[in-house]
């Protein structure tokens, strides 16, 4: 019987959590609880998706930490194992900060220095690493791998990397780091497996979630991206404004007298599509209204995205393909479309039909930007990153240095 | 002889004039009192840009006021105009909120309109009205006009006037207003007069000075900007640093404890091409130097310029010239020539030594878009806004109601 990789995504209320074999790395469950400090809920899938469980769960009336909503994955999990190892567990962590540009092996002196790096991501990084360290205390003497949002951007050019502020803030880390990193990472391989050409030429990947952002890969290599410091620049988003002028942060606070903290609030949670509509941050909810703000929203969506690829055009020098991914990306022909108006000028031509039917390729075919719609798949990501890291260690104890250093530390 | 148009523009140290013939809108004179509120300095030329005065000037010792400083510029006009009659002043201010999309003749309630928008441009405005105040009191009976930066900007379609806040913060004038107006319509109208095909086609301006924002145009009127709320936003300036994170304005107040205030200079003067080159502000400086510093932070303009040019590119679905205009944008044939690399993908190609020459002309002949060189001039702008109000105002005086109602005011 094959051993395991868990993956854990863990959040400031729930854990997600994928279970793939070792060896072939194919799906075997997934779920999440929810609600984590409440009132926790419980939902697993198996590989095709059927429902296995789905309950509230309450243990003894004790309030559910993370380490304790992973002892509930973990007692389920041992009732559909079968005995079988978990032999690592790949964590998804959003900030690397300025150094950490691969995965890395979970040592005690590794995670100091992602505790360190909380400040740069308060809302997502203690709870990621509330994860991990519950998983450490569950599976003692497991390897522990953590991937972060941020690697795969972290060889950007410099001007794509800093800010136009002194030296100073650049170097204690003030910096456009850019996130969705697993989500770009396994677009872009996936593309070069597919088709090794398109995989060395220029790429615009829009990763549009209920998190959303774009980024410019050429050669497989991230080059730029719309987020910065934060997971709040770019593109607007379901809850979150996307950028906005540093001036107007300023003047929320000292002439219209908001705290910082109640500025940070309307930013993360009380803009974006559902700040613009007044109605929904779901774009699925503001394409089914008839309501004038729902139409509002979604064309200001569409602009700004529209927007957001012309500069990732402009810095690339042109695009062989604008790939949409994530939720939005994956499922809605209409925003598709919308964004898509007017992007002639770059090569791209949408087919109306093929759009609709949401096809692997919506582009009009043989023009000069293939339009591509992919399913994103940032678990599946880390469970690669966790095989990889395995085999770098057996290669390292077995003496052999001839791969890459794996898992690395840069800086 | 021809009475004379004058037009001032204030800031907080400086008042800058120009005098035009009010018939034929010549320039007859032009100078500036700098140094306002300490050592007040002295310049004045002529149409020919001949130096008439160069002078430290102390008023008995005196603290020199805006007033006091207009009062120095009219007894020195006196001495030159040889008896002609000043009919109107125009002036310009920064910000015209969301309701000033044109010109408008001053009056007491316009005046504390305008003094309500000062929370939004409290670095400008202030000394705007200063200025127009002192003119009111000196010049008793004259109309005076204030033409507005953000006024060329105020017909922008929603999507690109709003921040993806909720509604009610749009309702109180947190909008993206763009600046640099005046300098805009004034290219746009030349280059109609030029070529009224181009003058109806898509153009991206590139306003390129210590302040510096791009324009997309489209039929003569601007559709979009770079710069938003305040002049932080869009591409990096001198001292200021564009487009920045939100969530870098608030980690460097709520981690790092700086106070909004400090954030605020940081960003407004400590920014930009001087903060990333740690040496100047100044382009020519930094194309002298053999700093590495130097190199990138001019590396760094160009890049976030060129991201700017694809963006407006894709809002406008394309674009049928690029004009460069400003100091850096007037002058800088290195900066241009780095701006334009790689921008092929646009139909954009310079001819590098028609760009060295400074040519008005120096894309490709033949090339699908036209990159051109102007010389902006914002105060012959204002000029023609005060004449246009002066004839307007006639024609109402005369129950001529044909012409556009002018000076006119929105909202």
């Amino acid at each position: 019987m094959s051993d395991l990789i868990l993956v854990l995504n863990a959040g400031s209320s729930s854990i997600k959590f994928e279970v793939f074999e070792a060896a072939g790395l194919q799906l075997c469950w997934g779920g999440q609880i929810e609600g984590i400090g409440a009132a926790p809920c419980f939902a697993t899938h198996d590989s095709e998706g059927w429902m296995l469980a789905d309950r509230r769960w309450l243990k003894n009336g004790a309030p559910v930490d993370h380490s304790a909503a992973l002892g509930g994955i973990i007692a389920w999990l041992d009732g559909v194992t079968n005995g079988r190892r978990i032999i690592a567990v790949g964590h998804r962590v959003v900030h690397g900060g300025p150094d950490f540009a691969a995965p890395v092996l979970v040592t005690p002196a590794v995670l100091h220095r992602l505790e360190a790096l909380a400040s740069l991501a308060p809302l997502h990084q203690p709870h990621n690493l509330a994860g991990l360290r519950a998983a450490a205390e569950r599976f003692p003497g497991v390897p522990q791998v953590a991937c972060f949002d941020t690697a795969f951007h972290r060889d950007h050019p410099w001007e794509a990397d800093s800010f136009a502020l002194p030296q100073r803030f650049y170097d204690r880390g003030i910096r456009r780091y850019g996130f969705h990193g697993l989500s770009y990472e396994y677009i872009a391989r996936r593309l070069a497996a597919e088709d090794p050409v398109l995989g060395r030429g220029r790429l615009v990947v829009a990763h549009l979630g209920n998190g959303a952002s774009l980024c410019a890969i050429r050669d497989g290599r991230s080059i730029d991206s719309t987020m910065g410091f934060t997971a709040l620049d770019g593109v607007p988003m379901g809850t979150r404004c996307g950028q906005i002028d540093p001036g107007a942060v300023l003047h929320l606070i000292e002439a219209e007298g908001m705290s910082p903290a109640e500025v940070g609030r309307l930013l993360y949670e009380e803009s974006g599509l559902k700040g613009l509509s007044g109605l929904s941050q779901d774009v699925r909810a503001l394409e089914a209204s008839d309501r004038p703000e729902a139409a509002r929203a979604l064309s200001y969506f569409a602009w700004r995205v529209r927007r957001e690829i012309g500069a990732l055009a402009a810095t690339l020098g042109g695009i062989d393909a604008l790939v949409f991914t994530a939720g939005i990306g994956e499922n809605s022909a209409a925003t598709r479309a919308r964004i898509c108006e007017g992007l002639g000028v770059l090569g791209i031509a949408l087919d109306p039909a093929r759009n609709a039917a949401g096809a692997p390729e919506v582009s009009v075919p043989g023009a000069a930007v293939q339009v591509l719609v992919r399913r994103t798949n940032e678990e599946r990501m880390i469970a690669e990153h966790v095989r990889e890291a395995l085999s770098a260690g057996a290669r390292a104890a077995a003496g052999d240095a001839s791969g890459p250093a794996y898992p690395e530390l840069r800086g």
